[in-house]
């Protein structure tokens, strides 16, 4: 079978188990996903057999010790997967909210009622929890769901995958609601991006070049997932500690992820007396620093920044750093060069701060605050599909909510328009 | 200049624009959206000559009368589109308001803040006065936009163009926050589509070969306006009087347009009592019926209908006519047929009633109403942008509500994440 009528067998099954989505109940979806935690501890040893299989293979074909890392499924991280399915199965379900309700006034009755999508492709790489996750949030937002892992963790989401299969079917759902694509075919992303009419969206979350190839090719609605390249602004009105403290928790923190600072900008007036004591502590946290000249002339010690470093996600223990010339300075560079993910300001001025969350283009603008805590979690989302750097739909951090659409139903008593 | 240079110049222009319009406060953007409609208003003898032109030229090209109907502009006309910019200009404004907003228990302060989504292109074909209800809606919103009309109302458009321009000078708000694409190369379209980082979002409204050419070339977000083919479903419980009265109102009240009803299904319990009425009332309308097997034992002089019926959207005097075997045969053919846009139910039942809003996959799904509410105004949205046909982001009318995304904006004391 070629790619384009595997799609299409996939995605007419995960059409017709999204009807029966729909018709099911909270309590029935929720009881999928707490079967499926079940299922996940039960099968502990088994899901660790096949993981190590992904890791032999991943170690044969020289992936590095961070990739391997993040594929890896230890007992613990096999019961942190199933406590994040009882944390969803917990979650108020959004299928059937009010988002708006009113009469008008002929007496006609507008609501507008969050419904699920449909069914949501996601095309994801490496770390198999993800598998768990968006099978759980799909679920928990009456969604039918197709993932497609990366090639390096078949082994693992196929085990998964069975896990899955036995709780949807203790929970008498159909087996399509959930779809995990065992081929590592990648035209079946491409054919998955032109499924109109049975996919209703599609998110990659992976590396620029997976995103871009679903973009090319895609005709059905994508939310993308690029990574972040994240300021942190010290304003001349900041408190200087304060700020040290924050560059030094946004970049050092976990320095791997999205949301952890690449670009650090400091005001002039400010710059002679924060560099030397940011950079000090930077550098004993072992972050390599790169400098514009002005910061240079303070900081002799720092490398010299070129332009590349401006739009640099390095996702390691480097930091680039500029000295700016006030607010709208650091707006334009940020505007410029960053990737509307998260952005930050430190200052004691409300008018700064203003000024800053108004003008600054991005999905999550922080004040006073790191910006590592643009994450669905820490904004009470509940669990995450992930981060949207897109605008539209949904921005920054995505949870169950944000994977439904909404109907207008509108009910009369006989009403004609005029 | 080829089309590629032109867009990159118009977008960069736009792109500059949406800045000073997100810094710009609510005023003075209705500021310029009254100054407009005054404009309008000035104008009427030149936009009236400018318009002859393509009338003129529509007519020697052999456009439809209807064609030419939807392109005339009179005083009437002029007079309806400077009154719809000033009731945009009364909404409340949309930027700025706060759809969510709490504390974390860490003490952090989350807030989700609507915000313009930055530059949107919209495509459309001849009727002149989307040209100033988009402009309006995009200022409204704090969005610039770009505006491409058909070449038939080139001149009109044009036309219309300086007003804006005037509008906007006055209300000292850049010239390219409204940009007329004043040429008719069609390469412009697809550009447009693919200028990611200037453009956010592109809307296609036209016929179906226009919005199937931009989502293909499209690497930006898209939301479709297709047409709709509405059903009214006559349930075994309705009544049948009012049944009647809401088929003759969905399908004659305005037959040209996309919440007009294509389709009538009716329960085979009642389709013997209420059929011959409802055939004799839509035949003194005028209405050509199409009917299925079983319709046409009960009223043989009805055509009889083809498999093509089902999907046509007839946009004139023709319905087709299907019994059905209950609620849930009528919401199959509703979900494999019809375009997701707006369906209806006739029913005294509220289990019914329900279920069938529950189980419809569509935009709008009406109780005991004409599907010809479903529209903007209708539910108090003010002046609709259009009815999206998609599921991303927004589903059904869109007002000035619709283009606008958000942002996350936490708020913190010096928060580092542990």
């Amino acid at each position: 079978m070629n790619a384009q009528e595997y799609v299409k067998q996939i995605g007419q099954a995960a059409r017709a188990a999204s009807g029966e989505l729909a018709a099911a109940s909270g309590q029935q979806r929720d009881e999928a996903i707490r079967a499926c935690a079940a299922e996940l501890r039960r099968s502990s040893d088994e899901l660790q057999q096949a993981n190590a299989k992904d890791i032999e293979a991943g170690r044969s074909a020289g992936l590095s010790d961070a990739m391997l890392d993040r594929l890896k499924l230890s007992d613990k991280e096999i019961a942190k997967m199933a406590a994040a399915l009882e944390a969803i199965a917990q979650q108020t379900d959004p299928v059937g909210q009010t988002i708006a309700g009113y009469n008008r006034p002929n007496g006609l009755r507008v609501e507008k009622r969050r419904v699920p999508l449909g069914v949501i492709a996601i095309i994801y790489e490496s770390r198999p929890n993800v598998t768990t996750d968006a099978a759980g949030l799909c679920l928990k937002s009456g969604n039918a769901c197709i993932l497609r892992g990366g090639k390096e963790s078949i082994h693992s989401n196929t085990a998964i995958g069975q896990c899955i299969r036995r709780a949807l079917a203790s929970a008498k759902l159909p087996a399509a609601a959930v779809t995990l694509v065992e081929t590592t075919d990648r035209q079946v992303v491409t054919e998955l991006a032109r499924a109109e009419g049975l996919v209703d969206l599609i998110m990659p979350r992976g590396g620029e070049s997976l995103i871009r190839a679903v973009v090319e090719a895609a005709t059905i609605p994508v939310i993308k997932h690029y990574t972040g390249n994240c300021h942190v602004y010290v304003h001349e009105q900041a408190d200087l500690a304060m700020a040290r403290e924050i560059i030094l928790n946004a970049k050092t923190q976990r320095p791997g992820v999205c949301n952890a600072a690449e670009t650090l900008l400091v005001d002039a007036a400010i710059a002679g007396k924060f560099l030397p004591d940011a950079a000090k502590a930077l550098a004993a946290a072992g972050v390599e620093l790169r400098g514009c000249e002005r910061s240079r002339q303070i900081v002799p010690a720092m490398k010299a920044a070129v332009e590349a470093d401006w739009s640099a996600e390095y996702l390691a223990l480097i930091l680039a750093v500029k000295v700016v010339d006030g607010l709208d300075d650091a707006v334009a560079h940020i505007n410029k060069y960053g990737s509307h993910h998260t952005d930050a300001i430190v200052t004691d001025s409300a008018s700064a701060a203003q000024r800053f969350t108004m003008l600054v283009d991005s999905a999550s603008v922080m004040v006073n605050a790191s910006t590592r805590f643009s994450d669905g979690g820490e904004y009470g989302l509940g669990a995450e599909i992930g981060i949207s750097t897109d605008k539209l739909h949904a921005r920054g951090p995505m949870g169950a909510d944000d994977l439904t659409t909404y109907k207008w139903i509108v009910t009369g008593a006989g009403h004609l328009r005029q």
